[in-house]
């Protein structure tokens, strides 16, 4: 195998979950979120730079003390449309949920979005974070865990059948015989399985790369399981070198024991780059950041959407972390669990838990290019990651890094010099899934 | 009142119902349905001919008896934002079934749109008439006609709830104080309807426009009552001069009793208009089409379609139309009731029923472009339409309207010789809608 890594981009808006004071930055237009433009021109940058793909996350839920970018952003889907005829290469990866949305629906709108970037479509499957969520589609109480993760899996698994409802030869078009489609090459789904019926066929062929790319962002053991059976693409946390290292060797070792080849999985971490003309000029940019970010009414907000967008407000802020164990439970929020564990070990405040809550976000890749570009090697290294899904405050700071770090990853053979394909697969050295019917009927005239 | 007629184009794509031999024409592209470049191609050549709107139909259901077009075309929410960023005036009408759509997710959909345009998006607000859609959502049985128009009634109301989620002036993003978003101007929703429940806020700010302009294209009692309730837009079947004087006088009538102002629902007729050098090159280019188009099979199977796509050919072909009042009667779709009256009282067979089938789509508008003209002007000073829903088989004949029809209705002031505006609503001169808590605010106020 040869060394290669892979770079999406991830644009912040106006800033989300721990970039609380980005909106601020005059390098960053105040609509920038709800501005079709400055995704184009991310998109462009993106491409201009290499890099495999766009990554537009999403959130359905929101209440005043809600990060800037959620409260007014742009749907991923119709977003991506529109970024996908001003690109050729750039992958178009969009979140959205499993939870709220009916397969046929979804399958159908990512089977549109393939054809219109000629096969660059991605869907990130969510299930879903903010509890509110459920009160916008009807429902009193949010899915719990374990519901919302077999949907995912389920949803997944539909669109995937719904998306071979055509074979590659299912429109010949033929005028001289009259012949516009092959009804023998169009198959009904006909799903029937725990959370969803669905007859299908779609009414939509297949794309240049077959199918649109699954990827997913598990952490928990649910996340991590349905990652392993049908992701090929993993929004991962990051985190240390270590739990980054132990994530990845986990993934793929459970990729293979559902007989997937573990190459067929591509982790990317999450990474915020800092990148100075010095070491030094990195960290002062780093400390700017965290102190424009560190507002205390924002991080106790971000504090309580963990636990069903909460009002922590309503305690004391100098005593011990309050009991919100009942929260925690509700929908089986691996996060708010680990926060209460540790509030407890450590014997933390409120105060203190709030002032924390921030402190994931901190990238490993900060410095010069030369330490960037050095870490990143180092990491891909020691078995951490395939990709990172690279995240900028501004345009200087993506500047840097495409200037300063990505020619040394080149130089070092870890980065493409030109795209290898015009699909998201092609890029990310996916195989194109073949027709499940044309495969069975194969295998039936063998 | 001006005399001002609006023009909308309807792309057809490889051909829809009674245009089973359109893929066939050498000047359409094998694929044109669910190429992005062939919308993005006809929305230009609108958009240079000064056209109010794009208007994509839609549906969800096929099996492979279906029309050429609907067996594989592009989702319009995908499509429309990928015209966005290539067009400047025109409006961009994009059909979406508010049956099997929650309305959170299309409000948002068309919201993302609007912005994506800014301010040239409008919601055609379909049930869906096909009973298999059903199936691909999972329920067994399509919803009932009564249940369907209750739905769509809510979904528009909740829809336009949440559209105004967020005041004009709720994003002040104002460094120095520090605040981006103004709380006192964020409000939920909370509805609690028959139909849906759904909280809201919607986490995207209002376009220039306001909100999307609400489109529908009702012809039974329930769907005239939708229509002068919420639509401002229709499109109407057309007809006799004598049908659709009809139609437009009671949609304006009953608009009007809703309190509303008629001149805000705008009544598109559905309109192929056939220019030729001369009214007889005109007539026989209508029968070429005609010839094309008339495959019996073809014809049977739409025939079909009417009755949840029942296949017909189970019956013999020269007895009388069979007994299929049952298939009729579920879902209540008026067209199938009425073909039964008719074959009821003309003592059709089953094959003269299926040859009429495709009758309906013969336009009034067909000759030279002085005939045509003084057609349209007739019909308009009868009171039968403000605007027309123009679909062409190919771009020659799309050319020969524009070049031709065009420039004389603009010399009699029917047509306007540039853009009002870079609204929908501007165009068609439609209000911007105030948002309601603003309005609620200041008359508390006053």
């Amino acid at each position: 195998m040869s060394r290669r890594i892979h770079l999406a981009l991830h644009p912040y808006g106006v800033g989300g979950p721990g970039q609380h004071g980005l909106w601020k930055d005059p390098l960053v237009a105040k609509n920038a979120s709800i501005d079709v433009n400055y995704y184009i021109e991310q998109a462009k940058a993106a491409e201009h730079a290499l890099f495999d793909a766009l990554f537009v996350v999403d959130s359905q839920f929101i209440n005043s003390t809600y990060p800037s970018h959620y409260l007014n952003r742009l749907e991923p889907l119709t977003l991506l449309s529109a970024v996908a005829t001003h690109t050729k290469h750039l992958g178009l990866v969009g979140t959205a949920s499993s939870t709220y949305n009916s397969p046929f629906n979804l399958a159908r709108r990512f089977a549109s979005l393939d054809h219109i970037s000629a096969g660059r479509a991605g869907w990130n499957v969510v299930t879903s974070f903010d509890t509110g969520t459920s009160r916008n589609y009807g429902l009193d109480e949010h899915l719990d865990y374990t519901t919302r993760y077999g949907r995912a899996l389920e949803s997944v698994q539909v669109a995937q059948g719904l998306w071979d409802s055509y074979e590659d030869d299912a429109f010949p078009a033929d005028v001289e015989r009259g012949v516009f489609l092959d009804p023998s090459r169009l198959h009904a789904l006909d799903h029937a399985g725990e959370h969803f019926k669905v007859a299908g066929p779609l009414n939509i062929s297949r794309s240049p790369q077959g199918q649109p790319v699954i990827f997913q962002a598990g952490v928990s053991e649910e996340g991590r399981d349905l990652a392993a059976r049908v992701a090929e693409g993993i929004y991962a946390p990051g985190g240390t070198l270590e739990s980054a290292q132990e994530y990845y060797a986990d993934i793929k070792k459970r990729t293979a024991a559902y007989g997937r080849d573990p190459e067929h999985i591509k982790v990317f971490i999450h990474g915020g780059p800092i990148v100075g003309a010095t070491d030094e000029e990195a960290r002062r940019r780093e400390r700017e950041i965290f102190e424009e970010d560190n507002d205390f009414a924002s991080n106790l907000a971000l504090l309580g959407r963990s636990f069903g967008a909460y009002d922590f407000s309503v305690h004391d802020l100098d005593a011990p972390f309050p009991d919100v164990a009942h929260l925690a439970e509700k929908g089986g929020r691996t996060g708010a669990g680990k926060i209460i564990e540790r509030a407890k070990a450590e014997g933390l405040t409120l105060r203190q838990v709030a002032e924390s809550v921030n402190a994931f976000r901190r990238s490993p890749f900060v410095g010069a290019p030369e330490t960037v570009a050095d870490t990143i090697e180092k990491w891909y290294d020691a078995g951490t990651l395939d990709g990172i899904n690279l995240a900028f405050r501004n345009n200087d700071d993506l500047g840097r890094f495409v200037d300063g770090v990505v020619p040394l990853l080149q130089k070092r053979g870890l980065f493409r010099t030109e795209y290898e394909a015009d699909t998201l697969r092609g890029n990310l050295g996916l195989p194109v899934p073949e027709n499940r019917h044309t495969v069975a009927r194969r295998s039936v005239n063998d």
